[in-house]
């Protein structure tokens, strides 16, 4: 099987057999980093950085150089080309004309996917706003792997921000597609968000146990947990009680404790008046001498400022600087194998789950009402069309393509039954009995009756009697 | 015949026969562009961008890695070493001593001649102020060349701004020296500036006609066009009336048709507040559909705003993707003839035109007008002696060597008249019957009688009289 | 003998024998760039700017890429990583797992120790703040040994502005080191620092001849001289009497003459306010006509500005372009040493000296007052411990490890008298008996009685008494 020619621009691009042979390779590959020298030679990467970001920038770089490639950066993107109004895709497509890979970050949520759609070469999402960081995920994926030979039923802790940061809402997932238990320890206010909750469950199986359930066992010896997941791949344990299964899940201990950074930037006026990096608890050497840390594995995506104590630099669980140090094979890994240079075998039995959802296919239709999703940026929605997958009927959710935002539409009408005659175009409420038989493909969805009006459609009297009752 | 340690600071510093070896060389490359990798092994470009462009720095960055060379960037220089008062000259050595090639963009028109004449290794000017593009140039002729075969003949309409933009204006000396017609298409107030089509005309030959006279054929199909130059390149022709002429020439319709963004960001407050960018007229499906363009080949040096439709770019005629793309194999040629890893032939008798006006001599004399041009920067004024061709002498006009502005001096003085006897030392007005007799070599010329009173000269009898009526 | 794995901080780093043998490797180096090539092939170099330096950075970029390296550029650090608070020992481990050699610029004085300290791979500084700015000290001597064929014994005067820029600073004591002597030709205002003086004399031996003294010599053909550092590199002549051994040194004429240019951007509110460029003398050709300088190299580290004519880029005893030029071989050799690609000899005696300190051994102690030093920063006080050297003891002087500042305690205990016992910590004034009689490694120092006292310390009479005398 070969990945060359394909994109990594979310986490779900890759199967996780794909996963475990592209880590196969970075191991291959961190014993020799010196005789990777020549795999490259002659191929070219693009590292466009319309954000700041020195790290991940020269990791990228970095291993582009020891596969013996070159690369040409842009640092500083912002100020220029797209200062004069051009459109992603034309840069894409120039870009694309003239290198052979591209690692791209940029502010809009999305905007990978779009540089992917047009460069005509692989592309990897090295950070699209709020969105996804995956090469960050496989990074922390690659370093539980290293330390605890596999993910699959371990119990990993999360820690400190788990509202804002891209790299903590990929991994949730990633862990959950690899069957690892996954226990969140937010800073209060800091929470992980109800819909990731919600398609944890939705879409990974598995069960969701909170604090209330919890703080017995909490109390054992353990320590500030608000919620824990407990992964479907054990299935023996699935009949048990849930408070059961979860006491002998956690008898073993935490794997690995996965340390955040407050993302001050993206915080709310009211999050920053409220002075939530204060409640703020630092992992320190005291808080790790419990019984339950013994086996633990101390991460961090680095930046860290205050949240992680340098006594514990010295500490042999700590593997944060190791977790860095891997970004190097786990992208030279993955540069190589999108390039086409390398080839690794993936067995045919791939056991990844992947939810396929039906598309919104029809013209007419909402735009994402994520102000930061790049299909409703002005220099981009000129030629982007909304994409949405249909994620749910109850109660109706679309999910954008771009930035997978999920949305609920408060009106809908069925492109089947008016065909073209004004008198049938009738809109009707989301949640109606009308709306659950239109099929799919012929779904169309409205933010508004004002949308719905634009367009030609007319109210049902469902809509109407909704109307008058607000 | 080697290209080699020679610079391209403008279009005219290469023959027709030059740039024609140059696109053999560009076409052979990018047939096999990882053959190259190895030519330039052991070279260094520098890349200093003195202003922001992504674009242009990434594909000359990506020909010199194509070419298996290194290249140092500099892509902020603004705020760096200049900001210390630094002349470009004192630049240019040091760089010139760590490197084999300089590619240099520069906000100050001249600035790149500034770097070739003190560098002491080849330069290629990546675009210096409004004066010149040159590699731009290049490949809009590659583009048209390897779409169409030759550039001799054809009938090039230029679209949008053509008042800003230096990428215009060296592409219509070019045309012009490669025999092709132009029909000037202009934005209402975006015109063709009138010294570019006197130029065309006195330098290149051929003949400009105007509005008034095409606005018949015009309307038979074609589109608006402020003015056509037919090139004398098919001298049988131009015995013919030009109304018969021109309407032989355009019968064939349009070959390519160039589309520039407006550039804005020169425009003055007049401009600004006229809205003209209300006035540019889109290029769309809607019409390209006449006859005249059933063989067009449409070109735009991008970034593009929204003067090209997006649905334009799934048209085969739209080769403004590849033009960009073609940049990397015409730089590739570019960098290895200047380096001198590649030697073409070129053939004896070259039948480019190339002017030799008198050079301006004397110590004493003018300074440039133009305040963007790098000879009167005050870093660079203290070592950069004013350099003039004498272009013209009814009325008498200088040509800057540096930026290219031209200018007319109000008054003059012969160098061999006063010989050092200040009594003699007599200033006349340029228009006078005097200044007609001065031999080039012994031209002093002043803007201004304090100008000459202040290197000691009197008004001679006609600057009096002149002074008088006004 | 191998450089390998050794860091680049200070010009101390490197003894007499190892710089002529970098030196000699870099000659051999400069007669052929070219075969160089291969030398790093697969070595990667990490360029990190925290402050704006086109010039140094495309030295070093070049001299890795003559080498067959590769580079990773942050050339705009300020902007990222940093602004989220985090350290730079974080960000020098990190950095440290990518590459195999370090070079970085930081505006903190001691940041490249802190950068060398933790990233695991040789370091070299490219400009730490005011502090240290090694290379350039390096080819400075290269250029005057290449031109004299030695350095012992050589008359160099230093030129302009000798209180601010590292540069001087570095070259001072490296030009003691290697035995020359130093004539300091300051611009008024702009004098060389007393502490530095003193370095020179305690350190290096040597007398200091003032301006009083050199005044009826001066007057006999040489030009202003603040004062003269007379090397004892020749011991016969440290016997006669200091006039007549200068004037015996200084009949030869000046051998380097190293022009600097106002560092105005360091020049205090009243520096400013005198307009001390104003009084800044221009090294110009009439300057240079008297005998003293037949046979001079003048040198100036650039960018220059007004301070060295223009008119003497052609005298061929300007030799300030090829000093720049030969940035590259030194820094190959530098480079290839440190990565231990290339081995060279050094004999076994090493002449130069290196005073040994005792270390400042307590934990209780003064911050650096230097507020630029990297100790005392917000993100880096965290986790680093203050250093210190007691480099005298009458007065007491400890200088900081990091920034090399020098400052005098007020105040002293000793960690062997109390030994736990609150009623025996009482502290000294720094000037007492009793400081004088404690260990170094039981010494404790305080900046103020406030300091003292809050560590628990009682004063002693000693202290009391000068405490009412005030």
């Amino acid at each position: 099987m070969t990945l060359a020619n394909r994109s990594l621009i979310t986490t779900d691009d890759l199967s996780n057999a794909e996963m475990e042979a592209l880590f196969s390779l970075a191991d291959r590959m961190s014993h020799a980093m010196d005789e990777q020298l020549g795999l490259c030679r002659g191929k070219i990467m693009a590292s466009l950085f319309f954000e700041p970001s020195t790290r991940t920038r020269l990791s990228f770089e970095t291993a582009m150089h020891r596969l013996g490639g070159s690369v040409i950066t842009a640092a500083d993107v912002g100020a220029t080309s797209l200062a004069k109004g051009e459109s992603i895709a034309d840069m894409a497509k120039v870009v694309g004309s003239y290198v052979d890979i591209i690692v791209i970050r940029h502010p809009w949520e999305g905007a990978a996917k779009v540089v992917a759609d047009y460069a005509g070469v692989p592309v990897i999402n090295a950070g699209d706003g709020g969105h996804q960081h995956p090469t960050q995920t496989l990074c922390d994926l690659y370093t539980i792997r290293k330390e605890k030979r596999t993910i699959r039923g371990l119990n990993i802790a999360l820690w400190g921000d788990l509202k804002y940061g891209r790299t903590i809402h990929s991994l949730i997932f990633a862990l959950a597609k690899f069957g690892a238990n996954i226990l969140f320890c937010p800073t209060p206010g800091l929470e992980v968000p109800q819909h990731i909750i919600e398609k944890l469950t939705t879409e990974y199986g598995g069960e969701i146990a909170r604090e209330e359930a919890l703080t017995p066992m909490v109390k054992d010896g353990l320590f500030p947990v608000d919620a824990i997941y407990v992964t479907p791949s054990r299935p023996h344990q699935l009949a048990m009680m849930p408070g059961v299964n979860i006491k002998v899940e956690l008898k073993r201990g935490i794997d690995a404790l996965y340390v955040t950074r407050p993302q001050k930037e993206r915080f709310t006026a009211a999050e920053q008046r409220e002075e939530l990096t204060k409640k703020y608890r630092v992992v320190d050497k005291k808080l790790l001498k419990g019984k339950a840390f013994q086996e633990t594995v101390v991460m961090h995506p680095l930046p860290r400022v205050d949240e992680l104590a340098h006594e514990l630099d010295a500490d042999p669980r700590s593997k944060y600087f190791e977790q860095a140090a891997q970004g190097v094979p786990v992208r030279m890994a993955l540069i190589s194998l999108l390039l086409g240079v390398t080839q690794v075998s993936v067995p045919a039995e791939d056991t990844s789950r992947k939810v396929d959802y039906p598309l919104y296919q029809q013209a007419v239709g909402p735009k994402c009402p994520n102000p930061r999703c790049v299909s409703v940026q002005e220099t981009e929605a000129k030629y982007l069309k909304p994409e949405f997958k249909i994620v749910n009927r109850e109660p109706l959710t679309l999910r954008c393509n771009y930035c997978e935002h999920g949305f609920e539409p408060k009106y809908v009408a069925s492109a089947e039954w008016h065909e073209g005659r004004t008198a049938t175009k009738t809109y009707h409420p989301a949640a109606s009995r009308w709306a659950k038989r239109i099929k799919p493909e012929n779904l169309i969805a409205f933010h508004s009756a004002e949308e719905a009006e634009a367009h030609g459609f007319k109210p049902s009297r469902d809509v109407k009697a909704l109307q008058e009752e607000s």
